[in-house]
């Protein structure tokens, strides 16, 4: 079983952390004009790995013939490549959001709408797979605090010094789409309730040179059953903070809160104020390969990846304008 | 110097734990038709006070003609008795919200316009004297996180069994109003920007059988110069949880980050993360008094006060309507 990658510019890691043994990276290629390979060609020599490359990608997949793609280009880039790939019936693993345009979304919606029953994609939202999510779930599954009421969500990163196509809204596609967006894959993974309308705000201002980078960018989503949820964005951690990032999820039910911050989890309900034991973490690449090999299931589906980066759409769009968005039902 | 408490319903507490040795409690009477004042007098009979007592307040005005009065009775007739006793000249420390209605505080406004000068109110944002959030001020003032760009604030009660006032809007208010007030207030004293624009959400599912009032909400404001704040409100904290109230603040600047929660001030800079040792709790009745007879000054001011409320009022009704509301700059 063949696997290639195309671009080196988003989480292609998952895909070497995941990748199982009867599995084969056999090839790579740039996604993008330009595109500096580099560092995927590095992580592969150091795990002795020496694949085929090309420049083009088209050319590589129709030689390759892969069974999977791994598509992690700039970002504007990887809905049309996406689209190259499922139009081939070749199962996808793509950087997340899957399309920076509502235009791009359209044409993965309606293409894999016509490919569905022979070709699988899904997006790389492999912060569930961690332990502090994967427990969260498992405590909100077995019912431990009752109905989701409200939920609270936190993405904060160092901003440092990031690659010149960040600071272009054309090829970044904004700080909702790239950083909020997980957020709102833990909104929708948790809750599983429909998204009904969408209220944001994001600004540049102070973004250390990063041109039409937004610095910072809060979210408010109305769900059904008036379930409320909150997502606060910024770049601005310290450099001096322990970690990259402060990911941070607190969900309020009927009958408890949990919260997932410092990568543990605390849960408190009618027995208490308890610290979790974490179940162990998990590999998105792995599952998706089961998928695709009939010995598993992908928790990302299709489905998922189009809700999150439609909603993150949306959420852009109202911090744009100011108004706020109702959420079309139609998916 | 003379001390009239006018009903038994809000913060007494703040009164009777600020007052100075030369100034006297010397009359209480209820604020509502129907209010208990028991409450109230066993606080007094505990600390050896033996107030006279009153049926009408209006009556005990006339007759005591106090320096300053206590206003904390059933919440939507605090605004009315301000207005009587701003009235007569008496300085009053009034329960927050100050009005539950955008008629009441339009009075309010007015009357105070032509009174000013003679006369000082404040309400009752006690919660600015804790040493966490007197610390976290200091912190801010002290330049130690930059400009502030982002502030995520949390009110988070047990509900517990409240009394039959709580289960109407037209005497309650409302939950943003009740609860959500404290951090609008925090974010107006800790930003010192003005309230461009609102919007909020709120519900009453799952309020355990309270009538009209509010078990969630959630706010969204933007200030000037694109500072975003948010406020999460529940009254969902589990009877199990050690403390009744989880009040939090998260404050992102440019060169760093503070934190209040569990009573206690992270700060995230350059120099690291640290927990910072706390100032002093200061009192809120005693500045107040101080204010009046002329030995220091108040820290929350009727412009404070004024301007909490009106926000407060915008973010109901914004919650209310479903629309994002601006905020007339006519304060």
């Amino acid at each position: 079983m063949k696997i290639c990658i195309i671009g080196s510019s988003g989480h292609f890691h998952y895909a070497l952390r995941g990748f199982k043994s009867n599995w084969k990276i056999v090839a790579i290629a740039p996604g993008s004009k330009g595109e500096d390979v580099t560092p995927l060609k590095k992580a592969l020599s150091e795990m002795n790995i020496t694949p085929n490359e090309y420049k083009s990608y088209q050319e590589m997949l129709d030689r390759e013939k892969p069974d999977v793609v791994v598509v992690n280009t700039v970002f504007n880039a990887n809905s049309r490549i996406l689209c190259e790939s499922l139009s081939r019936r070749i199962h996808t693993f793509v950087e997340k959001p899957i399309a920076t345009s509502f235009e791009e979304l359209e044409k993965i919606k309606k293409l894999f709408g016509t490919v569905k029953n022979e070709v699988f994609f899904a997006a790389m939202f492999g912060l569930r797979y961690k332990p502090h999510f994967l427990t969260a779930k498992a405590l909100l599954d077995g019912g431990e605090i009752g109905q989701i009421r409200l939920l609270n969500t936190q993405k904060s990163y160092k901003l440092g010094k990031r690659p010149e196509f960040y600071r272009r809204r054309d090829t970044y596609g904004g700080t909702i789409l790239w950083v909020g967006i997980h957020a709102i894959d833990w909104i929708n993974w948790f809750t599983q309730k429909g998204f009904l309308n969408v209220y944001a705000t994001h600004s540049r201002i102070s973004n250390n040179g990063h041109g039409e980078l937004e610095s910072t960018a809060l979210c408010h989503f109305v769900l059904e059953q008036e379930i409320f949820a909150s997502i606060s964005i910024d770049y601005l951690r310290p450099n001096a903070a322990p970690t990259h990032d402060d990911d941070r999820v607190r969900i309020v039910g009927t009958r408890g809160i949990i919260e997932v911050f410092e990568n543990r989890v605390l849960l408190l309900n009618d027995k208490g104020e308890n610290y979790i034991p974490l179940l162990p973490e998990k590999q998105i690449f792995s599952e998706f390969l089961s998928q695709i090999d009939g010995t598993g299931s992908c928790m990302v589906t299709p489905y998922d990846s189009i809700l999150a980066t439609e909603i993150a759409l949306l959420a852009r769009e109202s911090a744009d304008t100011g108004r706020v968005i109702q959420v079309c039902q139609n998916h």
